[in-house]
């Protein structure tokens, strides 16, 4: 096929915690999500888009370097990309693309490798790798806890800045106005409780994080004009505290809440691992009723507030001209189990934490055959660079990226070689009182999902794995991974784990072509200047 | 056990390509290797003991960073050792611990790495990094071909300057002189072709490199006085060019030359693998008889110049107290076929080039116990870099060494969890002959031993795995890689390598001590200046 011409430029949503269930286009009932959705209508949805580790970190340094968990090396949140890894910003600035962020990334600055390798973390270099190469345009990770240990970090927010600006006052104005509601009394009610999810916070609407985030978007499209740009959009929300500005504290109530996913019980999976997890302070609360009647009427309404946003955003693009010749990415970095399977947060490999939304709508001609369709392929987070670099037509790196271009999908091509199976990883080394509980050594606490066709398989250090028949039950609510009928299967997905175990980069300090190159000129060549000898002659 | 006090110097010899069994202590019976010998009856005798590559670069990387190849990514020769790997130098440096080299290392600069992290390549710490973490005390890498190609590298070696100065003169007087022999009629004969390796090299032998190196380490070891040290001494030899300064060059004869280990034709293994490499040049060429009669006594002649040379060297540590207050380490990067299998060079997992000797002298009392004894566990080059550190009371770092102190076994005990598997790893991308007569891509040539008490197994990608019983064939001249009777054994050892890969330290930017202490605090405590918040509170 032809080639089309490059893309000029790149809008990269990213939400964060939003399940991928929670999305009209992907099925929801009542949460409904136009703007979204018009992506769907007019690109590609990719119905199952995996994420290759379901928290923040992980996921998202996934994403920004193409590469798996065990490659990258960035197990739980907080813990420092390696400084040779390369990310979307180091492929795409040598092109001269602007690449920014608005939003969340959940880098964390390597300052230990600086130091031993003499670099400044103040120096312009410096300053990249603490960004995962983004140029911060407007970077907010979130809210932080009041206290010292944090005020580093609430001050190096700009939201915390406007917010003051606007008069909201104290240590932590994003906690006290943006996160909090008000008592009947006048007490200060704080988001980081969930009983709290139901009430309006402080803050109008229009001051909030969502609405903040998407004016910053605008204002770094204005700014840039005609020049090229990647912008990553990271929305902080729907990821807790679960609590949004009035009217969306208020569009949904009980009776819009899904009924609960969790087999009955005595036929719940009794895996070791996942009765652990169960055993969290959120798995416990979202076990109970009212805790999901009170919360995820607010995460709905949060997901719907992003949706106006970004009906904001993309009217602002129309105007401009940049809804013609900007490819749009919109996506999750994992998702919320919201107390389906007895469990809340994300860090266990299921379906509602490690299945995201995946849309991308490329304004261009060769696209036109795809608008609107749904893609069954096994996709993954790690995909979505090597897109944007194909999308720009800026090389990747073949010895690093494990990643593939989705752009032959969106131009309806299926590439004969594609993957079998998809992967995600968790490292539970982080959560102590799984591990302790479990008696785990440190160095053993990893879980991996092979995810095929049909079957999810989860892989466990230590334990028996578990098994899902995927077609004959979506719910994962039969744990097959003990049952003597499905040994082969089991069989089969460890042999998939162990091929894909086999074949991670790990040559990253020599490119492939340069391989190629020296093997055919080291030892059998006569390469330019040098008599080369011929190793093993007589 | 009580600990004893820590040692104050280290001495860590190494030879290139040393065959485990052509020493007189491990068993050569024409190959006298009194001073090596003197290492094994007064310290422990590692008799099954691996390199993790069997090529230089790989193997060195991994014993200079006690980790596995796929963990520190220099899969070959040349490539560049990642920024962000610590080495023996840099765990000791920080001790106050001067750890110098005299010698080769294969450490290849990593200046893409050092350009993309502003690290400049002259500053004190590029050095080091150039260095794999060694002082450069004495540097020569080994001999380079003539032409402009290896200017920069002949030019840079200590040993070229020496013999100039001396009055060995040429662009290349490595070569001319101390790899080279002279024909009846004055031309010169070069080392680089083995049919010349039965004559002596043009320079006399107290100018050898073999020589010189020694004289460099009794150098470093006078400077240092009483200061400690931890010297790394890396004879280039025996590694090939096969060429000997007299008398070593006349030592051994054909009679001497020990009878090639090969299967009977009809009964040799058929991998395709192994078939590929039993093309290659040096393979062809040390398959003939007056090949191995010419090459073998010229390195029988080279081993035996080393061990004449530490006699030297002991002599000179007995005379200045050193003897008394060094731990000795004496081992190789790997062996050499000779033509055994069929076979030249070292690039195939077999005995012959993954086994490596490995002798350890501790002075402390500690040890007396085990003076003169042969150990049978499995033990790893990666084993060397902790146990130098233990003997210095020099913390590690767990979660990236993956090899293990044998200080334990140095010392009488025997850890009850210790490895049932020894691995080695080549990658043969680098051999484009081998990787195109057999049709593999670029990433998916990748070889791995799995070495246990009684078995050995090679995984290849691609193809089927090859298995050996070492018990009733230590020749490894059955392959029951396709052995029906055998699966089970094939499967038990898949099995470990599975285990292996999965085991692999993947979280190299953060220490087990700070996920412990993060896992405790940050979620369900209360450190000193923050109020945390307890995700997932009602």
């Amino acid at each position: 096929m032809s080639q089309p011409q490059p893309i000029r430029n790149v809008l990269y949503i990213m939400c964060d915690q939003l399940r991928r269930d929670y999305l009209s286009c992907y099925g929801h009932p009542h949460l409904h999500t136009p703007n979204i959705d018009r992506l769907a209508a007019e690109g590609v949805r990719f119905a199952r888009a995996y994420t290759q580790g379901t928290i923040c970190g992980p996921s998202r340094m996934s994403s920004y370097t193409g590469r798996y968990v065990s490659s990258h090396q960035v197990s739980w949140n907080a813990v420092p990309l390696p400084l040779e890894e390369l990310t979307l910003g180091d492929y795409l600035r040598p092109a001269g693309i602007r690449t920014a962020l608005v939003g969340k990334t959940h880098a964390t600055a390597n300052l230990e490798g600086m130091q031993a390798l003499g670099v400044d973390p103040q120096s312009e270099r410096g300053l990249q790798l603490a960004e995962a190469g983004f140029e911060p345009y407007d970077r907010n990770d979130g809210i932080y806890p009041d206290g010292e240990l944090f005020a580093d970090k609430r001050e190096s927010a700009p939201y915390t800045h406007y917010l003051r600006n606007l008069g909201y006052t104290g240590d932590n104005p994003w906690h006290d106005w943006a996160n909090a509601a008000e008592g009947a009394n006048g007490e200060l009610l704080s988001g980081w409780q969930m009983r709290n999810a139901g009430l309006p916070t402080r803050l109008p609407e229009q001051h909030s994080e969502t609405v903040y985030t998407t004016g910053r978007a605008i204002d770094f499209m204005r700014e840039q004009g005609e020049r090229p740009w990647c912008l990553h959009l990271s929305y902080i929300k729907p990821h807790w505290p679960y609590i949004a500005p009035a009217p969306y504290h208020a569009l949904y109530g009980p009776e819009h809440v899904q009924p609960v996913l969790r087999a009955a019980p005595g036929e719940e999976s009794r895996h070791p691992v996942y009765q652990a997890f169960q055993q969290h302070q959120e798995s416990l609360n979202f076990s109970r009723p009212e805790v999901r009647n009170t919360v995820i009427p607010t995460y709905m309404g949060l997901i719907r507030q992003i949706d106006d946003q970004l009906g904001r955003l993309f009217d602002h693009m129309q105007g401009s001209g940049r809804w013609d010749d900007t490819l749009i990415v919109f996506t999750s970095d994992h998702g919320d189990y919201l107390g389906d399977h007895g469990l809340g947060e994300k860090e266990f490999l299921l379906e509602p934490a490690v299945g995201v939304p995946l849309l991308v709508r490329d304004p261009r001609a060769a696209a036109d055959a795809t608008r609107g369709t749904v893609e069954q392929t096994l996709v993954q987070s790690i995909d979505v660079l090597p897109t944007l670099l194909d999308a720009f037509a800026v090389p990747g790196a073949a010895h690093r990226v494990e990643g593939r271009s989705l752009l032959p999908l969106l131009h309806g091509h299926r590439p004969a070689d594609w993957r079998e199976y998809a992967i995600a990883e968790y490292d539970y080394a982080f959560q102590a009182p799984a591990r302790e509980r479990l008696g785990r050594p440190i160095d053993a606490c990893r879980m991996y999902m092979v995810r095929s066709e049909r079957w999810k398989y989860l892989a466990y250090d230590g334990f028996r794995p578990q098994l899902f028949d995927l077609q004959a039950d979506p719910g994962e609510l039969r744990d097959l991974g003990a049952d003597p009928a499905h040994a082969e299967v089991r069989e089969q997905h460890q042999a998939y784990l162990f091929q894909w175990l086999r074949g991670l980069k790990r040559r990253t300090t020599i490119s492939n072509e340069e391989i190629d190159l020296r093997g055919q000129a080291f030892r059998y060549g006569e390469p330019e200047g040098g008599k080369l000898v011929r190793i093993g002659e007589w």
